[in-house]
C-alpha cells in the first residue's frame, strides 16, 4: 500500500519522489492524516488543506537549512510527516508524545514555535534580517492563512516588509476561513480576487492590451503620467498589497503542486517581500471535512467511514454551553447585552447568540485587541458587552483590557473560557496566566464559578455590575456537584462550603471541587478541614478571610493558574498586613513553567494541583510544623 | 487682544464665531497654546497641527451629544479649549490640574480616554454600534494620525468597519509623522497620495473623462465587466481603503476649515465608514516647532521667542542616555547585537545606534507586537536583539513576550525604559505593571539597576545570557550614587549594600537609593537596618534571601510598581514555603490604583513609596509588634 510514504523518512526525501507520483503521495498523506487523527484526535481540516502546499514548499527547500514559519502552526502535520516525524503520529498531542504544533525542541526543521495566530510574518522578517546580517542564503517562507491576516500584527509586519530589499516569500494560504468563515474587509477583498474571473488569467494579457491603446490613452487622459503603469496595476490582482509596497503573485491553485513550485521559484528570485496568494480548500480530500470544515478543525477520535464521533458516550454539558444558555436568557431580558467573538463564535458558545440576536452579536475576526476596545466603545456608549475569548488568547489584549476598559471602569464582561489547563493543545494554549495578569489590573473584578449553576449566577452579577468583570471557567464538562450551595452572587463575597478546623482551603473556580476531594481524603487522616469557595478572586472577601485566619492555623489557597502573581500571593500578602502572624498560608497553584500537552488530569497530577498532590503537600506542612 | 477666544467659554461656542474670523481664532488658539505650553510644558507640535481640524470638527458637531474619539489623545488641547477648559491650562499636566489627555471624568465632551495609540477606530466602532442599537443619531468621529495607523489594532478595526451599513467618519490626520518620521508601506502609500499631483483634484473629472471613452474601453478590453468602475476607482486616491471596503475622501488641506467642514458634512451623509484624509503640518504656526516637530512633540517649559529650554540647569545624564552609550559599546564589540524601536528611536535612546549601525537598527513604527516577535525571529536566526520600549507600551506586546519569546527561551533583551512613575503624562503612561506581568512569565529574567553604572553592567549580562532578559529603569536622571558598590552582574545574584540588624530592606532598582535614605532616617530612630540591592528580581537570589531571613525579624521589600503580583509577593510566598515563620515580610510598592498625573516626587509621597512614607510604615509595624 503506502509505498511512496514508506520512502519519506527524513527531511528532503520528497525530492526523490518522481514528479508523476506527487498526486499519489498527496493521496497517501491524506489517508495517513485521516487515519491517524481519527484515532488520536487533532487538527484535521487545515492539515488536509495544505498537503500539496507543504509538498511544494519542501520541493523548493533544503531543510533544515531553509526556513518555513507556519502561522498558528496547527497545519504543520504534513510538514512533520515530510521531516521524519511520521512515526510519532501515534502519540500526537498525547502526554510525552509529539506536539500538534511546530516546536524547535522537536525538530531542527521547526524554526519557530507557533500556536497563536498572526505571528509568522514578524518572525520571518526577523529571520530575514538575521540571514542578511550573517551573510546566509537561506530561503525563508512564512505561511499565513487568510484568517490570520485579520490579526493586526500581520499587518504591522506587512507594513515593515514593504520595500524591503531582500527576499521573503509570504505564502497567503487562502481558504476563506479562520476556524469559522473569515470576516471583514480583507476577506471581502481576497474573495473578489478569487471569484472575479475577469481578473484571473488576465495578467499575461495586460501588456498586449496596453500595446494596442497608447494613443487613445494619452489623448483622453493627458494629465496622467504613467497611465499605462496605473492601468497595468489595476488589471493585476493584489493591488492592495502592491499599494503597500509588497509584490503580489496569484491567485494560484493551491492543490496544483507544479503551479505552486513555479510560483515559489519565481517569488524567490525577487529581492523583495513577495506575497504568493494560494487558494486551498479546507478539509480537501475527506468528504465529511470538506462538507463541514469547522467541525473538523479540531476533533476528537472519529470513525473514518462517516466522520462520526468515536467517543460514543454522550458528553455532559460543558461550561461553554452553560455560558451560552445563560447569555441568551440575559440577552432576552435586556437589550443592552451584546456579545463579541474573535473568530471563535462556535468554540466560545456564541453561535446561539449569533442566531437569535444577530444585530447584537459581533465576530470581529482574529483580532483580540480590537475585540476588547470595540467592546469598550460599546460600553462607553451605554451597552453592556460580553467579550468571550479563551484565556490564552485574551493575553493578546492585555493592554486593551487595562488601558481601554479598566482605566475608564467600563462595564465590559470578559467570558474567559478555557481558563486553566486545556490539555492536548499544550503549552501555547494553556490558560494559566489570566488570574495573574487580571489581578494586577486596578478596577478589574475577577470571579470564577465552582459549578455550572454558579457560572450563571456570576454572569447575572457581571451584567449588572458597573465596571469590568472577568469570569473564568475551564474547558470541558461543567461540574454539577455541590448543587446544594446556592448562595446568590454578591460583589466581593465568598461562600462557606465546609466548616472544619485548623486547616482551611480557600479555593477558586475548578479547585473548589478539588478542595472537597482534598477534604474527603484528609478526613481519612483524621483532619476535618474547612472549604471556602472564593468565587470572587478580586476583590476577595476580606471579612471571610479574616474569619478564617482567626479560627485556623493553616490556610491553603488553591487556584488553577500560575502561583506567581496569582490569587494566593494576594491573599498571603493582604493577610500579612493584617498582622495575623499566627496563621500560615500555603499557595497551591501551577509552577513557573510552560506546561506541555497531555490530558488535563495527567498534567494536574504532574504539576501538583491534583487532590492527591495537594493532600501530600498539606501533610508535609503539618508534619513539618509538628516536628518544629 | 484675545477678543475671539474670550467668547469661547463652553462647548459649541465656536458656532457663534463669524466665518470670516476663523483664521483669527485659529491664530489666537495657537498663541494661547504656545504661551501656555511654554510655561507648563506638554505636547506642542501635534496640537499646533490640528487647530483648524479641531475647529472644523466642532463646527460639524453638537457637543457633548456628538462624539469625537481622539487617538493617542495628546492632540486634544484645542478640543479642551473649545469645550470650556481654557482656564485649566495653567494647571496642565500638574498634580491636581488638568490632564494632557482626554478624560471622561474631566468633561462629558471626552467620550473615550486615550493615551496609547491606535485605539480610536475600535472605540468609535463600539460607539457606532451603541448608537444604532439605542436608536441614537449622534455623529461619531475617530481622529487618527498616520503614525497611529501603523498599529495593527487600527487595521483590525478598519477590517471591521468595512461594508458597515452605518455612518462613522474616520479622520486620518496625516502629518507624515509619528513622534518621529513615520515608516513603512502605509506611510509610503499615503505619501504617494499626498505628493502625486496627478491624483489631486482629479476626482471630479473622472466622470467626464469616462464619458468620453465608452466605446474605446469596451472595444479593447471586452472581457472586463465594469471596466468603468475599475478605472474610476484607480483614478481616485485611497483605493487601498476602498479595496478594503471603506469609502475614502481626500486628500484635503488640513488647515482649510471650509474645505474640511465640507468634506466632513459630505462624509456624514454616507451610510458607511468613511475615511477623510486630511493633511496637516505638525508644529504649524510656531516656527521652532515647524522646523523640528519631533523636539517639540513633548516639551518642558521653554522661551517663546526661540523655543529654547527654560529650565536652564544642565540636565544630568538620563538612564536613557546611559543605556544608549552602553548599547553602542556592545554593538561595537559584537555584530550580533541589533536594536528595535517602535516609533520612538529618540525617546528610547536608539538614535546613536541608528546612526552608527543603520543596518542593525530597526524602527518598525507604532507596532509593539510586531517589534517583539520580529526580535524573536532575529534571535531564532542567531542574533541578539535589544527591544527598547517604554514600560507602558510594552504592555501592548504581553502575548508576544510570553508566546513568541519566553516559550522558545529566545535571547531577546527588553530595555524597559520609563519603568515606574513617569509623572505628568499620568495614568495612561505610568510604567507600574511591568514587574507584575514579567514576573509571571516562565523563563523570563527580570533585572533592575540601582544606578547608572549598574545599568551598563546588567546590559552586558543581558546580551550574553541565553534567554530573554528584561531590564527596567526609570524615566529621567540616572542615579550616580552608591558608586562604591560595583559587584559584577551575575545571574540571579543580589548585592549587600548595608549590613545592619533586625530590619532588612530588599530593594529593587530605583528603590535601592530610597532604601539607603530610609536607612539614614531610621538611624535617627536608633535602628541600623540592612539594605540589599535585589538587582535580579527574577530569578531572585534565594541564598541571599535565606541569609537575610535567618538574621532579621522584618524584611521590607521595596519596588516602584504595583504590589499585586509584584516582586514582594513573590519573595513573601517563596519565604513562606521555606518555613521561616519567624521573619515578617512587608511589601512596599504601589497600590491597586491608576495613578494620576503629577510630579514623580509628589506621586511617590502620595502613594506611599517615598522614603518618609516607608519609614512611617516600618515604624508602624515595629510599634505594633512591640505592643503585641
Amino acid at each position: 500500500m503506502s509505498e511512496l510514504l514508506d520512502r519519506i523518512n527524513q527531511p528532503n526525501d520528497i525530492k526523490n519522489i518522481d514528479i508523476k507520483d506527487y498526486k499519489r503521495l498527496a493521496w497517501e498523506i491524506r489517508r495517513f492524516l485521516v487515519r491517524n487523527v481519527s484515532r488520536t484526535g487533532g487538527h484535521l481540516s487545515s492539515n488536509l488543506g495544505v498537503v500539496e502546499l507543504t509538498m511544494a514548499l519542501h520541493l523548493c527547500c533544503e531543510l533544515p537549512y531553509d526556513q518555513i514559519v507556519w502561522d498558528v502552526g496547527h497545519q504543520s502535520y504534513t510538514h512533520k510527516i515530510l521531516t521524519g516525524r511520521k512515526n510519532e503520529f501515534e502519540s500526537l498531542r498525547q502526554f510525552g508524545g509529539m506536539s500538534g504544533f511546530p516546536k524547535r525542541s522537536e525538530s531542527d526543521c521547526d524554526v519557530f514555535n507557533t500556536g497563536h495566530s498572526s505571528t509568522s510574518i514578524s518572525a520571518a522578517l526577523g529571520l530575514v534580517k538575521a540571514r542578511d546580517l550573517r551573510h546566509g542564503t537561506q530561503k525563508i517562507f512564512a505561511v499565513i492563512g487568510d484568517g490570520a491576516l485579520t490579526g493586526g500584527m500581520a499587518y504591522e509586519a506587512l507594513n515593515n516588509a514593504a520595500k524591503m530589499k531582500s527576499n521573503l516569500v509570504i505564502v497567503l494560504n487562502d481558504n476563506q476561513m479562520s476556524i469559522s468563515k473569515n470576516v471583514g474587509g480583507m476577506a471581502g477583498y481576497l474573495g473578489n480576487i478569487r471569484t472575479n474571473t475577469n481578473y484571473t488569467g488576465l495578467k499575461e494579457n495586460v501588456e498586449n492590451i496596453l500595446k494596442k491603446m497608447p494613443h487613445i490613452g494619452d489623448a483622453l487622459i493627458g494629465n496622467i503620467r504613467g497611465f499605462k503603469d496605473v492601468l497595468k496595476t489595476i488589471l493585476i490582482p493584489g493591488m492592495l498589497f502592491e499599494d503597500m509596497g509588497i509584490k503580489y503573485i496569484g491567485p494560484i491553485e493551491g492543490h496544483d503542486i507544479k503551479k505552486m513550485v513555479s510560483a515559489f521559484e519565481g517569488a524567490l528570485k525577487v529581492k523583495e517581500a513577495v506575497i504568493v496568494h494560494v487558494c486551498t480548500k479546507k478539509g480537501k480530500g475527506y468528504p465529511p471535512a470538506e462538507k463541514d470544515p469547522s467541525s473538523f478543525h479540531g476533533v476528537g477520535p472519529f470513525f473514518v467511514r462517516d466522520g462520526s464521533n468515536r467517543t460514543a458516550v454522550v458528553l455532559k454539558e460543558t461550561y461553554t454551553e452553560v455560558f451560552s444558555q445563560n447569555l441568551i436568557d440575559l440577552a432576552n431580558a435586556s437589550d443592552n447585552i451584546t456579545a463579541v467573538s474573535a473568530a471563535m463564535p462556535s468554540g466560545t458558545g456564541l453561535m446561539t447568540m449569533a442566531k437569535k440576536f444577530p444585530n447584537r452579536f459581533f465576530d470581529v475576526g482574529i483580532a483580540e485587541e480590537h475585540a476588547v476596545t470595540f467592546a469598550a466603545g460599546m460600553a462607553a456608549g451605554g451597552l453592556h458587552p460580553i467579550v468571550a475569548i479563551y484565556s490564552t488568547f485574551l493575553q493578546r489584549a492585555y493592554d486593551q483590557i487595562l488601558h481601554d476598559v479598566c482605566l475608564c471602569r467600563l462595564p465590559v464582561v470578559f467570558a474567559v473560557d478555557r481558563a486553566g489547563i486545556v490539555g492536548s493543545d499544550g503549552e501555547t494554549h494553556q490558560g494559566i496566566f489570566d488570574i495573574a495578569f487580571l489581578m494586577s489590573m486596578p478596577g478589574m473584578t475577577v470571579v470564577a464559578p465552582k459549578n455550572a449553576w454558579e457560572l450563571g449566577e456570576l454572569l447575572k452579577f457581571a451584567v449588572t455590575h458597573d465596571g469590568p468583570v472577568a469570569i473564568r471557567y475551564p474547558r470541558g464538562e461543567a461540574y454539577t456537584g455541590l448543587s446544594e450551595f446556592k448562595q446568590p452572587a454578591k460583589y466581593g463575597k465568598g461562600e462557606w462550603i465546609i466548616k472544619g478546623h485548623k486547616i482551611a482551603l480557600l479555593a477558586v473556580g475548578s479547585m473548589v471541587k478539588t478542595a472537597v476531594e482534598v477534604h474527603d481524603i484528609l478526613q481519612k487522616y483524621g483532619f476535618n478541614v474547612s472549604v471556602v469557595n472564593m468565587c470572587f478572586l478580586k476583590p476577595f472577601d476580606k471579612e471571610l478571610v479574616l474569619e478564617v485566619a482567626s479560627s485556623h492555623s493553616l490556610i491553603v489557597t488553591m487556584e488553577e493558574g500560575v502561583v506567581t502573581g496569582g490569587f494566593g500571593q494576594a491573599i498571603m500578602e493582604w493577610l500579612s498586613n493584617q498582622s495575623y502572624s499566627s496563621v500560615k498560608v500555603c499557595c497551591v497553584g501551577l509552577p513557573d513553567k510552560f506546561l506541555e500537552h497531555g490530558s488535563v488530569d495527567v498534567l494536574k497530577e504532574k504539576y501538583g494541583i491534583s487532590a492527591g498532590r495537594i493532600v501530600e503537600r498539606i501533610l508535609g506542612i503539618v508534619n513539618q510544623s509538628e516536628k518544629v
